[in-house]
């Protein structure tokens, strides 16, 4: 592209190494931006420094945190018995969206990945068995996604924690709620034939 | 969403006011920056505040540049008489890109849309008027969307402009390269048919 000013260009170069937007969304972008209020600028940048320079990790779970433990870590009203293992900091907004879970979680920061170069050190695994030694822990959930990686870090998870005196398990999978069976792929029909559960497990207690 | 951090939630409040980015996307941009180094960061938001604190509009044609003259502008390569009307500087740059243009640009700063309440007072026709009245141009060239804003802004400019001894001329309309016919709108076909050129003007000289 023929930018006519360098300022310009530097901002949409800078725009366009975000994820999933290119050169000409960039353009879009940072135009609006131009059309702004300088103090609305000035907002949108300092939202941003101020977020990289000041965040925190909660130093339980390590979910992102405005202070070194999370309102959930630090609530008494969660059920500290029970740990959520997430990949990430969406995963533990999606999975408080639905309003059905009440313990605690712990984010691993990833998955395994021997193709991206992502091992077991580089996740938070060590801080996740040091949570369970600590001896409070009576339960453990797998919340990763239903992806090669996914199912690669539960296995090896699995295998960390199954000398532990605590019940382990994995959130169901199946058929997503309104899906069409003619829809459905043959994996996922196939797993949840074989993984049927009884009728009366599913209706409300 | 539940935001585990009022930081985090304010920059993606930030992001999600840009046009086309939703609540998820902000949340995926923001994470990502995140994820970067601190200099990246602070290079982002620098190169906002830069463009938006430090940009000027060139004096003549009005497109966004570094300099109080903008480098067509200033170009002795160019030929100055010959003004082609446009929006923005996106339209500018997409000219530029075809490599078939040497006039000047004009930079209206929009077009004519009462439903937007944008009227003739609102884009910068006076200046266009100026640079007419100062003698120097022969042609005018609108390069303005097809649209009813477009067609309006011509319209409204052609009268204002229909009294000096220049050429006033319009970008051609029709079917886009490698269109084909059975899927062309109705509305352009029908306009392409009564607007037809002789097929000897469309050989390359």
């Amino acid at each position: 592209m023929n930018f006519s000013s360098k300022l310009l260009e530097n901002a949409v170069f800078e725009f366009s190494k975000l994820p999933g937007i290119g050169q000409k969304t960039a353009l879009r972008l940072v135009l609006h931006l131009l059309d702004q209020d300088k103090a609305d600028v000035e907002r949108f940048s300092t939202s941003v420094n101020k977020l990289r320079n000041e965040i925190q990790h909660c130093r339980t779970c390590l979910n992102i945190s405005d202070h070194t433990l999370c309102d959930i870590c630090a609530s008494h009203k969660r059920n500290h018995q029970t740990i959520c293992v997430v990949e990430d900091t969406r995963d533990v907004m999606a999975i408080e969206n639905t309003n059905q879970y009440n313990g605690v979680y712990h984010v691993l920061g990833g998955l395994i990945s021997p193709m991206d170069g992502i091992g077991p050190t580089d996740l938070e695994i060590d801080s996740l068995i040091a949570r369970i030694r600590a001896g409070e822990v009576k339960e453990v959930i797998f919340a990763l996604s239903a992806t090669m990686e996914g199912d690669t870090t539960i296995f090896y998870l699995h295998k960390k924690l199954k000398d532990f005196n605590i019940s382990i398990s994995i959130i169901a999978r199946g058929i997503a709620f309104g899906g069409e069976l003619e829809y459905v792929d043959e994996i996922t029909l196939g797993r949840s034939i074989t993984t049927r559960i009884p009728y009366e497990n599913t209706l409300a207690k």
